[in-house]
């Protein structure tokens, strides 16, 4: 079972001062569990409501009921298993290749369908500035699909890492070049802007890259992209060649 | 003010059965009621909190307190406006050019997404299966931004459709050819499958032209892209030329 003050740490964790205090955060589903246990993340406990999970440490392993895991559970629907991990110190940032930067990214939806494509595209370095979402909250694990424990993830000051760096520098404006008739190199940071603002003006400054990715449509009013689809488009034709 | 009636009537909608039965939907937030307006949707009711929308007949359009609105509104932070519109009638499938065509896509989210890019890389016919949530979801006319007001869409049975059209028919699958290294044309069919299980097997069989989106990731495990993304990637190489 599930103790009233595990049920008051768990829910506790939805919450990002709560997971900076007690340096846990916790991920539901068997697959995303699976690919975090096969990772080098530390598992504190793991509730699941099913036989499963044997090759967890009795101690680690509890076995619980349905009305317990709603209790502990962020998702409407719960699945049949949550488990509760450390937060991993953060790594060097590994300054080579093709690196993503996220600046204000607000929406876990979003973040999590970047990391997804960040693995998908063999990026294995994402650059979040303090103001984007914590990788850490519960949706967005969720969304990232176990992507979470294959890229490397830091949180920095963006405008001060990106001023040093002596990798090229990318990011998409309206009137950038065409990204189809642009050569793309195999190393350099591409940053991506928040939801509403895009890049802001500080780092639009510093980027000496301007990129665009073509409107197709006939009517002028086409909404700008979604961002996560935006990365999609971009990280494709980085590694297209 | 908001009638009990209307309030009855206007979260009724929120259930497709009441969308079709009353031939109504509707739209929240000041952007997207603007570019419905503008196109030909036709307006029923238009709910605002604010002295706005004043070319609205007066007849048309409510000025209502926040605590009434947050009574009608499907959005846990309620804009400022909500409007009901008519579903129009389903215009004739137009069998020209490239056309999207989703096999049972039942996130929302993912609906309105894919909407976006149509609108984006000037796609003007997505036909859905019968299975594909309902266009006039609350979730997906919010996540089109508008969108909805300038892509046709229809919903027909794709197998039958699919089986008689002339255009060449492209679908997304695990062995397919590499979609960088493939000549693409101005004219077809993509097909984009269902979220968990892909295209159906009855839909595949009719496929003859399978591509893949390659996988740069190392490690085997790469989940598969989100549908939203893929379509991304897959419009845009479509579009390049």
């Amino acid at each position: 079972m599930v103790s009233k003050n595990q049920i008051k740490l768990i829910t506790s964790l939805q919450q990002k001062k709560y997971r900076s205090s007690n340096q846990l955060f916790f991920a539901e589903g068997i697959k995303v569990i699976q690919e975090m246990l096969e990772s080098n993340f530390e598992l504190v406990h793991l509730f699941t409501t099913q036989n499963d999970f044997e090759e967890v440490s009795n101690g680690k392993r509890i076995i619980i009921t349905e009305s317990d895991l709603k209790k502990i559970s962020a998702l409407a629907t719960p699945n049949t298993c949550l488990a509760v991990f450390k937060i991993p110190a953060e790594k060097k940032i590994i300054e080579s290749g093709l690196i993503l930067a996220l600046d204000s990214i607000r929406d876990p939806g979003n973040l999590g369908t970047i990391l997804r494509l960040c693995d998908w595209f063999g990026i294995s370095q994402l650059i979040c500035s303090k103001e984007t979402v914590d990788i850490y909250n519960p949706k967005v694990v969720q969304a990232t699909m176990g992507s979470i424990a294959r890229v490397n993830v830091n949180y920095i000051d963006l405008e001060n890492y990106v001023s040093q760096t002596k990798l090229p520098i990318f990011g998409t404006f309206m009137d950038g070049n065409n990204i189809y008739k642009t050569d793309l190199p195999k190393e350099g940071i591409i940053i991506m802007g928040n939801e509403a603002n895009g890049i802001s003006a500080e780092l639009e400054k510093i980027i000496k890259n301007r990129l665009t990715i073509p409107r197709f449509g006939n009517i002028q009013k086409t909404e700008s992209l979604n961002v996560a689809t935006a990365t999609a488009i971009i990280l494709s034709e980085f590694r297209r060649g």
